[in-house]
């Protein structure tokens, strides 16, 4: 079913994809900003379900590519959003019907409804991750065979270009040190996918799980009830720690936020580590939740979503985790986007405590079931 | 006049290039191996003059981009030479008629001859510096407005990017990047000119040049005369050091080749500084030439040129400086190639002891009247 996306459903929108966003995807409050001009531009944006999806359909994804830390100092104008867009379907000599989020996180859950709405496209409601990563090739669509190039770049200064890369991982190498040299964040498009191809690799409802989220938060704090428990009933998640953080360690270097947070409280000690998006706490020196499973930042009462480059000293948190997409468990998905991709060593820790098999001889097996 | 480029004439080609390449561009050997390889298999490659060129002929610059350190063990196959042209040739929409070379020097004076081979084009005889510079924005056509981009990169793996940016300095600035990412040396084409443009932006009769100076060395071996003496009377220049090369550093940094090397006499230390190319030289402290002028190392009793990555302890070099063209003198030339870009803060030393304003007046006028 389609649904219209009017600006005052933003607010709970850009909230919601923070949440999913683990820390990353920059400020929602900015990113809604955004699509809140573009939306009073140029009018209303029709959201459509994956099933909605005609076959001959030409998705692209839209997203901003950077250091959060940047991105939030660095909005991009309206021409600069539709710019890789446009470059694209240039490139690849078809209209362009639709535009999907890459991801659900901050800025990049509000800036393909901005592209959207200027471009005059209806927006999928579905993503690429069901959560935040930090490289572009980690989306489902990779593990489907879905090759992110062609792939166009544009920053705010008017400089474009349109990549064709042997693999994914490609893409995200040349088009980050692209972004480094441009200034740290660049507006991008690409993974184009036919309707069916959308549907079989994306997350659907993406976007109204989002707004469930946003508004459900909102709505827990209108009746005094408990925001973060809202939110982890919502996600199927649970809370793990609660305290004050007490020190942020964060970089802007490769193009990345990078970065380590500690919380405490009367007991513990719960380290936070992130590459633009929370990758791994522990607790006491104890492993508790790693990538792919989502770990979730919020104010300790009003349950708002805290992004990594927003940590500051001083703040009253509730940590929480929360299962991905299960098809992130799978050891093609595990080699791409689980803990030692990021240099650690270690399993797989699942939100609800158990471990994946760190040789992905169980995820091997989920992997057929899944992409059967 | 139109001729025909054969294998034999290659060593003559790459060495002469090799003498103006000022110690850039790589190994001459190695470039014209290349060249002789995709002459012997796909045919002779006409050269025409920028006279003969038709008013509507698109004209595309051929070159290898990144540090010579590294081309000289990575050098490309005939597919990642053509790679790029056919994928600007698409971008554009229009078939290439005529291949030129960037700059002369070692591999990029021959690696456009393997690419008008392979893809059975003319190459005109002429280049855009009549020397070798470091960055790809430092050509003549730079100065006459015509745009790098659209440009294709590619490398060795079936990478390939086309840049759209707003001046010649980003296109340097994000293919540099790229170069760096895929292995510190890429495959370019870019600078699409009409015929007229060429004719008006381009260095004329460069290869010939380059023959001419190579075979030139060649001769004067064969007569037991002096190569050296013979490579100062045909580029109109002075030998002005010799002596034995003592001292040589040399990083692979930001995809150049830089460094410093000192040769010394009996009398006096000479050191020279380059990026890829010679850049300066200053002997007891005293500068005594700079870019844009020609800084040449050759051998002591061959004649043949040295590259700054030949540089070796040992060796018993000459040094010459040469005049550049002549436009490489005005004002908006030496904001772009003089010694102040690379960071020394003098005024350009001409080949014969002379100097460029260091404001600019005398240059200005000339710019204006070369402009005219």
């Amino acid at each position: 079913m389609s649904w219209t996306l009017t600006p005052d459903l933003i607010p709970n929108l850009a909230r919601g994809a923070a949440v999913l966003g683990t820390g990353g995807g920059g400020d929602p409050y900015i990113g809604g900003l955004l699509a809140q001009q573009a939306l009073a531009t140029h009018g209303p944006v029709t959201v459509v379900s994956l099933a909605e999806l005609p076959e001959d359909a030409v998705v692209l994804t839209v997203a901003m590519m950077g250091a959060p830390t940047v991105m939030v100092e660095k909005l991009p104008s309206l021409d600069e959003v539709i710019a890789p867009v446009q470059a694209l379907g240039t490139y690849l000599g078809r209209p362009v019907t639709h535009v999907a989020c890459a991801e659900v996180g901050g800025v990049n859950s509000t800036i393909p409804v901005a592209a959207a709405a200027a471009l005059g496209l209806p927006l999928v409601d579905a993503d690429g991750m069901g959560r935040a990563f930090p490289e572009l090739q980690m989306v489902l669509p990779t593990l489907y065979g879905v090759t992110a190039s062609p792939l166009a770049f544009a920053d705010e200064k008017g400089n474009v270009g349109v990549l064709q890369t042997v693999d994914n991982t490609w893409t995200e190498r040349i088009a980050r040190v692209a972004a480094v040299e441009m200034g740290c964040s660049i507006m991008i498009s690409g993974f184009a996918m036919s309707g069916g191809t959308a549907r079989e690799a994306l997350v659907p409802d993406s976007l109204s799980t989002c707004l469930r989220i946003g508004s459900g938060i909102e709505q827990a704090r209108a009746e005094k009830s408990d925001a973060v428990v809202r939110t982890v009933e919502l996600l199927g998640g649970r809370e793990f720690f609660a305290g004050k953080v007490v020190d942020v360690e964060r970089g802007t270097t490769s193009g990345f936020a990078r970065g380590r947070a500690r919380i405490e409280n009367v007991s513990s000690t719960l380290t936070l580590s992130f590459q633009n998006e929370h990758l791994m706490a522990e607790c006491d020196g104890d492993v508790l939740v790693t990538t792919p499973d989502l770990i979730i930042v919020l104010d300790h009462d009003s349950g708002e979503p805290i992004t990594t480059e927003g940590l500051r000293y001083g703040q009253r948190v509730r940590v929480i985790a929360a299962p991905s997409d299960p098809r992130w468990h799978s050891a093609d998905a595990l080699a791409m986007v689980g803990p030692g991709y990021f240099g650690y060593d270690i399993p797989s820790h699942r939100f609800d405590g158990t471990l994946d098999s760190v040789a992905g001889e169980t995820a091997a097996h989920e992997t057929a079931a899944v992409l059967a």
